[in-house]
């Protein structure tokens, strides 16, 4: 149901969702198929220390745990009660959780408003409202945080700890999120699963992420904006980096968007669109962008000038670069236009069929020293303001050592706050020094165009910082 | 230089470019870190199995291979000469190579038009001409086939063997396809670095490729096309697909071209572009989409209609496809346009909760053999021109066994002759989950927009062979 601002009472219980000392589980089953028993083992398995109460009318134990008939029965303050238990049975939950003084409601359970059931969501959702109790989902996945080991829903996996806050209505696309976080080292601060998104909105979750100590990006998957105004009052409140990718914008995903979510779109995309924008956020068209913007902005400074050095030992990363900087509306410039002087001291690192045009290409035969020399003076050159390199692998070229050359400038280099993202691309020894590179601080990504991207979104958050 | 279309005696003679007997290697070097060491190296490394002649004229044994001071001291029939000498010692080869009558010359020598030295290139590329002798490069990486244990070049890897012939004016981004190859399970069936590219053509390999009886897709990454006619003439004689990426129309990328392969590329962007409209061949924007794409290419048949139905688990992987698909000017259609009957068949495989609009949604709680029913019927709809499958892994979904279901449908409805494309989007067992569909002749993928992008290559190319 739409609001037209973030509600404070709201914001300030999340903290009970991302990290609450006890969680009560509505619909704890015995039976390991179930979605009510998952919950709990998901909760042990990662090791969340605070308490779990099983709720099961029929049941006095529920994996190893003493089972509550009842909400009421467990007389110990509860934070966060999760709801696995059937459509028609949330309503009378609802009562039990303002009845306890629980923090904050998370309902698994689908069926309400994606096919028909609208009634039903709003009547809940409106008793949430008037009894202060923030309500997520329902129709989610779950929730969690690597940093408190929480993984509370039906979800495989924790993500490696980072600094990306994910915020997906879709739950496979969550999934999807966390599963590319343990395979490409991706991290994240924390992640929900939103569902129909009948209470609780994006705007609070974003509001939440700016207090968050280990957030510095908000990522949003949306199928709907049904509260535009809170959206951008929230985006503009934040100081830190909003990325969107916002589906449902076609002809039959408009329908896909309400039979998945209940999410209604009744807007043209350009409405959306010019929301995003006016919102200082960034709008990622493609998921794959959407996480390489991400992780980018989660990791690296604001660029604050347009002054891009891409430093290469191959010339097609370089010309695929910058074909897709211009065409991203951020064309590279000359070398010798930013800086004559550091265009002449390139020349130290490359053969004479290198090239220090910009892309600055050191050619094949570069070394991990010669890599680091030019990554040092791109860095240090005051007219820089953000520094490209690429790895492309030639048999002679020792993909992890220079790898470790672009660790060593970046540490080193930090204090100068300009924007350094690698590409490393190639078989198995790139993957290997993308994860060490990621691990490192450093955006890094297999193909040249990912990395446009990201330095793209770097530039526009920096505009953005710079109006501030 | 330009051609104005692919020259008999070129095309002919490529096959000892890519299977030869014999080579000679001019410049093998005793010294490990020359790339006229490291040649030999590969070729006996990866198991070639012809004869291999290192030429040096202060060499007696190079690696265990009896030397010979020049070409002619060899007697016996060489196909292929290999040059790894420095630039102004070249032109004296070629005279060599034409005494002992050489089938086919390849120069990794750099240090030619790209750094000024036009005059020179051109002089030796006229030579070949006025002798018949093909000239490959110069300034490559090398080439070679993975069915003939071939890597002749400072190549670190052979592709894993397929049906994609990857032809590449950037050496950087061949090894970088080689490297994808071998990680992501992207098969080739043979591949070239041509360089400057001097003297053979895209033009000629396009119409080697269509000869060639593993190649099912030709893919070519260009810097310049400098003989449009030729290229024009063979794409459209060619019956296989034909995918192009063409880079330099950037400002500063047509500087970048001309300095690391010495193309030229006088007209704008838009000229480009229609050349390869006009020939029929799909161009890629990215060098991802350029990989999956000759994928899909390589794997399937061409799509013959519009109507394709997706089956997804996750209504996220739905909806991003279906946004795709607009972006991409062929939108998907309502299930119940395409068959009223199919949609009533498709009920049987989802809960109450899911949805058979198309994307056909049946659900997190999805079995393989729903995954099957679902695939097969679909796929043998007579109103169904192609079917797209997605795999979203919950808590509950068998990643591996969806993947095998996928692959016995795939493997019992082959004679239908309709396109199948899967997505995978998630963490490690996608990733196995991909390579093993690869293997069976599934172009499967880790995002929505990556098989979005597959589809509609092979729907453009559906048009193509419909027109012949």
């Amino acid at each position: 149901m739409k609001i037209t601002e973030a509600r404070p009472y709201v914001v300030k219980n999340l903290k009970y969702a991302l990290n609450p000392s006890s969680i009560a589980v509505v619909g704890a089953s015995r039976y390991p198929n179930k979605v009510g028993n998952a919950v709990i083992r998901e909760l042990q398995k990662w090791g969340y220390q605070g308490a779990i109460y099983p709720v099961n009318p029929r049941a006095d134990k529920v994996e190893g745990l003493k089972a509550y008939h009842r909400l009421q029965d467990i007389k110990k303050p509860v934070d966060l009660v999760f709801l696995a238990v059937p459509a028609h049975i949330v309503n009378a939950i609802m009562h039990d959780c303002v009845a306890i003084k629980a923090k904050v409601a998370v309902i698994a359970t689908s069926a309400f408003k994606e096919i028909g059931r609208g009634d039903l969501q709003d009547l809940i959702t409106q008793y949430c409202r008037d009894h202060e109790l923030p309500l997520i989902g329902p129709n989610l996945v779950g929730l969690g945080t690597p940093y408190a080991h929480f993984n509370c829903g039906f979800i495989p996996y924790l993500p490696v700890p980072g600094t990306v806050a994910m915020i997906s209505q879709s739950g496979a696309n969550l999934l999807a999120a966390l599963g590319t976080s343990q395979e490409n080292h991706f991290g994240m601060s924390f992640f929900v699963g939103l569902g129909n998104k009948a209470d609780v909105d994006f705007s609070e979750f974003i509001e939440y992420g700016e207090q968050d100590p280990h957030t510095k990006c908000i990522s949003v998957y949306s199928e709907g904006l049904d509260s535009p105004e809170a959206f951008l009052k929230s985006c503009k409140k934040v100081t830190k980096p909003v990325v969107v990718i916002k589906v449902g914008g076609s002809k039959i995903g408009n329908k896909a968007a309400f039979a998945h979510t209940a999410s209604e779109n009744p807007e043209s995309d350009a409405y959306y669109d010019k929301v995003i924008k006016d919102a200082g956020a960034y709008r990622a068209t493609t998921w794959q962008e959407f996480l390489d913007v991400s992780l980018a902005l989660g990791l690296q400074p604001p660029m604050m000038g347009d002054n891009i050095v891409m430093i290469t030992n191959g010339g097609g990363a370089g010309l695929l670069s910058c074909d897709h900087f211009e065409r991203r509306g951020l064309p590279m410039h000359e070398l010798k236009e930013i800086s004559p002087l550091l265009t002449q001291r390139m020349r130290a690192y490359m053969p004479m069929f290198g090239s220090p045009l910009n892309p600055v290409d050191i050619s094949g035969t570069a070394t991990p020293i010669a890599y680091k020399g030019a990554f040092q003076q791109a860095y240090r050159d005051p007219n820089v303001d953000a520094v490209l390199g690429a790895i492309c692998p030639t048999a002679i070229t020792d993909v992890a050592a220079v790898a470790q050359a672009a660790i060593d400038v970046h540490e080193s280099c930090k204090k100068l706050h300009k924007p350094f993202v690698m590409i490393c691309q190639g078989g198995g020894e790139c993957h290997d020094a993308i994860m060490r590179l990621r691990d490192n601080g450093i955006p890094a990504y297999a193909t040249a165009e990912q990395a446009v991207n990201a330095m793209v979104a770097l530039r526009q958050y920096g505009k953005k910082v710079a109006k501030k």
